[in-house]
């Protein structure tokens, strides 16, 4: 009896983390405005095709969990929280503008099995869809910061306009960007010689690459830039990423400006940005996101513009980045009875209506092998119930880190638990 | 661009209470000492169809979807949360018992769509597995009775065991049970008269079903049956039925014996109990579940013996029988500037900081289409910030409900968003 191929279960200690990953950033959701949307996990398989969503021939379709319904209807796994968004704004002509969201929930990849990637995981997105403002950049890249700021990860957010770094491509004479796009990606990982390297492979000449470098050679400012960025589409990308860090000046929020971050998703049509740890193990980006004025409006078709912006957390790397912090249980105290089972449950709803998360013996196991269970299970108190602790009214209590035992009564306990 | 057949979005305004009904219940399980567990919504087909779960030749496995992935691997949208349980059990079987914990999620049906049913619905159960003692199953109703308490819902929770209803049965000469149960499971809704008829036409023979009802006609009580049940698996299920009685008693849980109560499910094998609103609209069950003692150990094979006991709240009618008393948006305030938008972020972040869930003016819109727009998301506040606001150091309160507006400072704003 097996899970199927590439998928895992959670189990309670890990996901005890998960939840609270998830309730604090609920929490900042609501705060900055974003109420929630469940779409079904079930799409029909033309709406995850669509053109402007994945399209028929990206990665994502051919790696979507196919099947039928009794009726022959072709169905789908969805493959990201996005497409099912502008399915929802499709079908919700009513909605008034901009409509703010945010989903989380299990999205599915049928593809290769890689360490820590498998084929059913979570996404947790916020999108503010039908305004081009960048102050609804700037309130997205605000919620992305106060929510690890609340989940106490010290992280970089480094943000970027794709119109900047298409511009200078543009004014460097490179017409096929997007390769050009994903190498120049790397320099953060590979440097500046690994990129002109993986450029010089896939096809661009050494003027080319010696055109962009005379750019964004060096440690590039926004100001260092506007003397030499020279194209249209570049100065609308450094205007608008002006505005932005404008106001996320105003609203407190620390960004890094990084020319050469792009993002892997061909659909970024402004900013984009991406979220590090600054120091710690996981090396790979705990959030992301950026603004996407054409897919929406090129989904609903008939030649709409739906300019949007969001952003994602990544509630894997986030944990792997957290890990070491977290408690295994939530359960405070476990309440063993010794021939004082019905005595011992009005202690157990005592404890429980003073608020405190508590599990008692509910087999017919001795002491020995209760203690062992309580604390197999990470429980760190433990109270004991027998014939002496009634007659004076008390309960004994152990701390099962230091195997200290104390008589107390139930109100001292309680005391002890809340502090 | 349509959702698929049979499954549905949850807009902002219902995911909110939905989200409530859940975070409540979260609380609940975690007082009570259950933690979570996510299992995937993909599993293997034949973990699905294996004996002891749903079994092969089940409604329910009838009625899963199933799919393959790329390496042709047979696979399946989980039809409940508990073959996954049984399954994780299995999988793991250094595991201390019992083993508590909690999960909710989706879960498929490719079957009829009526009102009220989707094929894609949540489930959300608490399980004890490994333990006999009824002191699961009164902890397990203990959660359900506090769940409600905690949700403002006034309900009656209707308990029996399984093994008195069969024992009858078998007193009165039945011997084919399942069902003589389907049919004396609706002696609330249809009267003595309504299940005498279907026992009749189910091929019950006169004698047979007058035997059943010289035992449970009128009202009957667990001491009263004490008189006329002589079968012993009857006997033994009012003995663990006062049992558990007995423990639900001390721990202040109040619930009604019903000893027509049988839940339609075959694989439960002693306590059942259904949870019913008192009063209101709502007449389906909110909550339901029992004793399956046979279900973990079939599936395991190898003739091993699992006790265990669950419940599982009814997501959708437990909101059905609160929509009315729930806010549609939890967005307190909207921030409004006329020709002030960088100043107008700093009373943003300092509401937020403040704990006050906020939103602001993202577009260039006039300040009527605003105010329409903050008035249509159902946010109760609007804070307007212009140059008259800017220069007395103050801001423009409005209420959205009585119209008033006031000129306040942003200290006294907080204060009364706060109270």
């Amino acid at each position: 009896m097996q899970t199927a191929r590439g998928v895992r279960d959670i189990p309670p200690e890990e996901k005890i983390l998960k939840n609270q990953v998830v309730d604090t950033l609920k929490e900042v959701f609501k705060l900055y405005g974003f109420p929630p949307l469940e779409t079904p996990t079930i799409e029909r398989l033309e709406t995850l095709s669509a053109k402007g969503g994945a399209g028929e021939e990206s990665d994502a379709l051919k790696e979507t969990f196919k099947f039928q319904d009794q009726g022959k209807r072709k169905l789908a796994l969805r493959f990201d929280l996005t497409v099912p968004l502008a399915r929802f704004v499709t079908m919700n002509p009513n909605l008034k503008m901009p409509f703010k969201r945010y989903e989380m929930g299990s999205v599915f990849r049928d593809g290769p099995i890689k360490l820590g990637r498998t084929r059913e995981f979570w996404q947790c997105d916020i999108d503010t869809v039908g305004t081009n403002s960048m102050l609804a950049d700037a309130e997205v890249i605000a919620v992305i910061s106060e929510g690890f700021n609340r989940l106490g990860l010290d992280v970089v957010i480094k943000v970027n306009n794709r119109k900047i770094l298409t511009g200078i491509l543009e004014q460097a004479g490179i017409k096929e960007k997007e390769n050009a796009i994903i190498a120049i990606d790397k320099l953060d990982k590979i440097g500046k010689e690994g990129v002109c390297k993986e450029l010089n492979e896939r096809g661009y000449n050494k003027k080319q690459i010696s055109a962009v470098f005379d750019i964004i050679d060096g440690k590039v400012t926004l100001t260092g830039l506007k003397t030499k960025v020279k194209n249209e589409l570049g100065i609308q990308g450094m205007t608008e990423l002006g505005e932005l860090m404008n106001y996320l000046k105003r609203m407190k929020v620390q960004v890094k400006f990084d020319v050469s971050l792009a993002r892997g998703l061909a659909y970024y049509t402004g900013t984009v940005f991406e979220v590090f740890l600054k120091k710690g193990e996981v090396t790979s980006s705990l959030a992301g996101g950026g603004r996407y004025d054409d897919m929406v409006g090129n989904f609903m078709g008939g030649g709409r513009v739906i300019p949007a912006v969001g952003g994602s957390f990544g509630i894997v790397p986030i944990m792997a980045a957290l890990k070491k912090t977290v408690q295994r249980m939530s359960t405070k105290v476990f309440v063993l009875p010794i021939n004082a089972t019905e005595e011992s449950l009005d202690v157990v709803q005592q404890l429980r209506t003073a608020g405190i998360p508590t599990s008692f013996a509910l087999g017919k196991k001795g002491v020995s092998k209760n203690l062992e269970y309580a604390n197999y299970l990470g429980i760190p108190f433990v109270i004991i119930i027998g014939e002496n602790e009634l007659q004076k009214k008390k309960v004994l209590f152990r701390d099962m880190i230091t195997g200290t035992e104390q008589l107390l009564s139930l109100k001292d306990v309680v005391k002890k638990l809340r502090a």
